[in-house]
């Protein structure tokens, strides 16, 4: 990838594509720059339109056998953001590129049926897709339709000064996680007792460390939750790039500041632990680690009793509110001093 | 992969998914098995869903530098899908994995210019999508929605002993076309007077040379012949795998057989070239060489009235009929003998 490519990155790219592309078909409300596109469909209801694709050595390691889990994750990423524009999912379509080397019918078959596992629960019928080999890496491919009551999506662009915004779960897990997985840990299996334990790895924290991992392999889409912010939220979107860059987005796109107070923001309890490990900030972590797929929405009022019902035990926090400012976010300390809240990751940059 | 997987190979694969996945959403009219998915949407108008992978060293190769047909090529392949149901394309969204190397800002804007070229000359708008990079090479995957009249879409499956068998343009252009490009010729590139000429490049062929390589990296959809055959073809399909293969889902889909009659496939004038320089046959690379997509349709009757209006100056042959037999699709002699005509391309099959 060439300087003026990186320079770019990821969002400088999109906003190049979407500068160059013209909209021509009529019955277009909601294009490029939200979670999903919104087509009108004249029955009472809008279709919503999103693609995820998930790519070995990028999105998670071939090695770590979680066939099962990745197909779950491949469509789960998807219904997220069909979640949060405050849709119902209805059909996917999968484009499935099979390396030629070194994968086995076993672990096709294993993901085929964590995507139906997933698509079971959501109510989603695999309708289409497309298979092919691949001469490099497996690459998954998703593009999920759902539907929301007509003018009722939930984008990123009705966030209003003084709402408070607010988070569903605790951030960080999915990074834990993945540095868990990194470090050789697998979903469901406890350190072997005749194997020495690393001195990193106290048994005391293995359970939370084993909810991290399944933070990171099968996030849980909050879809009911979605649905029910309906008339509610004023903007939502989904955690999937990390909450400094997504509160970003969302600040863009309604054109207001968002100021975060940093003890509020709720910690996976696996995000301690993890950052204990590599010497990095926890805050660091739930902040721009990303994948965490929890919702980031902005209300007039307190959401918790409309949730209550659709995320039951799951925490719903407010982590700080709506300015009449410029459009980023800001992170306010202990003492009351704010700063600006740097983005997280961003495809096309070097990691710093 | 593994032998099983190779055994089973690429449709074994697609039957495979679609025995383990249930239907669930009410509204599918077809799902996995042909062109497009048909979803009901209740306002006289049936959606149509498709997708396709471009992947590149299985696809295209990124060093041929053909960065603005390869944005042309990406929409066209899945505007044929749409074309083969009889529908009209609306929004088209693209998945998008950036090599980590070797890619530069020049040629992404020149991929993205080509998309929007082909989605301007067929009324289509990028309304989303998703961009990361990729350790697996430039990965491009389209969905694209379209819709028809309701109940109108032409399947796979409508095919009735009696009726002819049709096919759009010339095929093996497109094959040829990929045999040049791989021997070093690019398009809108005459041999230059200064290199000396090799001897398989006849001066007088290259125009037609010129042509297979167009066919190969910016195919025409034949989105108004599609729309034409709605109400006149009993069952299409495009010509993506090739001939044999494509004829193939056909007769499975239809539950009829189909004689197709040696004398009369139509070929593309490039094939017989590049026939030539391999010393293959140029009715293989016309029946098995793939990726013309051109339609393959029946009827009842002759559709060249149908479709005068819809492809001037392209040809229209009748190759076939369709016969109440064995679902597979036989090749008829000049001697009037029968074999079975065996399959093209299959992704996931080694190539004998």
């Amino acid at each position: 990838m060439d300087q003026r490519l990186e320079a770019l990155g990821e969002f400088g790219l999109i906003g190049l594509i979407r500068e160059r592309i013209r909209q021509r078909s009529p019955g277009m409300r909601l294009g490029i720059g939200d979670d999903a596109a919104i087509l009108e469909s004249r029955s009472g209801c809008d279709l919503l339109v999103t693609t995820d694709m998930l790519l070995e050595d990028v999105h998670f390691k071939r090695t770590w056998g979680c066939f099962h889990e990745l197909g779950r994750k491949t469509l789960a990423v998807n219904l997220s953001d069909i979640a949060a524009m405050g849709g119902h999912p209805h059909h996917a379509f999968l484009g499935l590129g099979l390396p030629v080397r070194g994968i086995s019918l076993a672990e096709v078959e294993a993901f085929v049926a964590g995507l139906e596992e997933e698509a079971d629960a959501a109510g989603v019928t695999l309708a289409g897709g497309d298979t092919c080999a691949s001469q490099s890496g497996l690459v998954l491919c998703v593009t999920l339709l759902g539907s929301v009551p007509a003018g009722q999506a939930i984008c990123r662009s009705g966030a209003k000064p003084g709402n408070g915004v607010w988070v569903t779960g605790g951030l960080g897990g999915s990074a834990a996680g993945l540095l868990a997985l990194e470090r050789g840990l697998r979903p469901r299996s406890p350190w072997p007792d005749a194997t020495p334990r690393p001195s990193w790895l106290k048994s005391t924290e293995e359970a939370v460390i084993q909810s991290a991992i399944g933070a990171h392999l099968t996030p849980i889409p909050r879809l009911a939750a979605g649905q029910a912010l309906r008339g509610y939220a004023t903007a939502m979107i989904d955690l999937s790039d990390g909450l400094a860059s997504d509160a970003g987005h969302l600040c863009t796109e309604s054109g207001v500041g968002v100021c975060i107070q940093v003890g509020r923001v709720p910690l996976h309890p696996g995000t301690r632990v993890a950052a204990r490990w590599t010497g990095r900030d926890e805050l660091d972590l739930a902040l721009r680690g990303g994948e965490d797929y929890e919702l980031l929405f902005t209300t007039a009022g307190d959401p918790r009793p409309v949730l209550h019902a659709a995320l039951p035990g799951v925490a719903v926090t407010r982590i700080g509110e709506v300015l009449d400012g410029p459009p980023v976010p800001t992170l306010e300390g202990v003492d009351g001093r704010r700063e600006v809240l740097a983005g997280g990751f961003d495809h096309l940059r070097p990691a710093t």
